[in-house]
């Protein structure tokens, strides 16, 4: 099987022109099947307000209302999305790019309305991530590059984050490639001491990581994240890794700067 | 040879909700090879006027600044394409929304500076729209819905004209498919008699063209779109149909309601 590196980028590093353009040279020069899942940034909620359109918030969690996702669907859809292309263009870099609702790609539900109504979100419904549809691309060395925005079915756009986007399609093409998801952020890895950069460990297995919780060696901020990571290894993922975006392309080997989950 | 359609829809019925979401349904009934290319409309600029950006003209011709192509990539190559694509998802129509700047579908050039600097409007470089892209999207039953922008391969969004894109895409696929270019625009096609809408002239080929020129029966501002539509079957399309946004499907039958030009 071929190795396939799905690789996300988050919203800070977007915001850095410098970094994030570095990063872009750096993914554009990886030989090898990827796929980019980009996050949204600020700009968003500047053109938000340059628009009076105010972010909507209940119990701490922010409402994807009406005029929300319109301006995602047009913000993170349009203009970061193409903008990305375009930059991996210039870079010899054969990048199409795409939302869960081109070709179906990622088919979603609204949420369900629980305790809180957050409004114009997606939850992915992962049995609808059709592989042979990625395939079709990726086997003619296109490079898809997706906007964190999904759709119903029923005509209308779901903003929908990110990671998830990131995890679900590493897991529904895990049975086709060898896939390494691998997620920038802004630290080096996981941390032995969350204050000394130099403490990164770099393999954590379940054997390990039972060893290190028992120990209370890691800070309660990163547990959700290294959960996120098992969970995508016990639905086949092959390797998960955590990792800083400017150590891309050694994290990209079996050599590297950040944490892989295996 | 396989039929292909070229339909371009412009922004005057994108604005009418009803027209529009009526003409998506017939475009997805379509039984047929197709792609889509749309305008803007006037959402652009009322999203513009709430972001403080002011139309910029120049001996009365629109410039794209900075801020306008940011504007439209965001409007056109995000919320509009996007909603269209959602709209077609849900009438089971595969649609996948592009740029030129996707796979490179459409490589481009700011235009040169003449005695306007137009800003940046993309001129299309024909030679480099390569039909096996679009066949492999084609001939795996995708549905490619166009933005009107282009790119200029070095990292640059562009503002392209619809109508070119529809035609510089028609001849480039001409070697591969028999291709119909339809225009869909506010009359019913080209009118013996301007003022009244039973008056269609529902053939014109050459000979037909010379002889209504000599007789001078045709109104002066449908000539430039005759023109375009001859320069089009000049060079190796089939078929070029101007006609109602509402009689498309008719107007995808042998039996046209609109001007046929062959």
């Amino acid at each position: 099987m071929d190795t396939l590196f799905i690789i996300k980028i988050g919203g800070n590093i977007i915001d850095d022109d410098k970094a994030f353009h570095s990063f872009l040279r750096d993914f554009a020069s990886l030989d090898a099947k990827k796929i980019l899942v980009h996050g949204g940034g600020k700009i968003a909620t500047k053109i938000g307000e340059l628009m009076g359109i105010k972010a909507n918030y209940v119990d701490g969690r922010r409402i994807t209302d009406v005029a929300s996702i319109d301006l995602v669907t047009m913000v993170y859809g349009g203009l970061v999305n193409k903008q990305i292309v375009a930059d991996l263009q210039s870079m010899h870099c054969n990048a199409i790019g795409l939302t869960g609702a081109d070709a179906d790609l990622i088919p979603a539900e609204k949420r369900p309305i629980g305790k809180i109504d957050f409004g114009f979100v997606g939850d992915i419904k992962s049995s609808g991530i059709v592989p042979s549809k990625w395939q079709l691309l990726l086997e003619h060395e296109l490079v898809p590059v997706l906007a964190p925005l999904t759709h119903d079915g029923k005509g209308q756009m779901l903003n929908t984050n990110a990671d998830t986007i990131a995890s679900a399609l590493a897991i529904a093409l895990s049975y086709n490639y060898q896939v390494r998801l691998i997620y920038c952020f802004e630290k080096q890895g996981v941390l032995e001491n969350v204050d000394d950069d130099s403490t990164v460990i770099h393999m954590i297995n379940t054997a390990r990581y039972a060893q290190l919780l028992s120990d209370k060696r890691l800070a309660d901020g990163i547990l959700p994240k290294i959960d996120n990571a098992f969970a995508a290894i016990d639905n086949g993922v092959k390797e998960v890794l955590i990792g800083y975006a400017k150590d891309l392309l050694q994290n990209c080997t079996q050599d590297v700067k950040g944490t892989l989950f295996k």
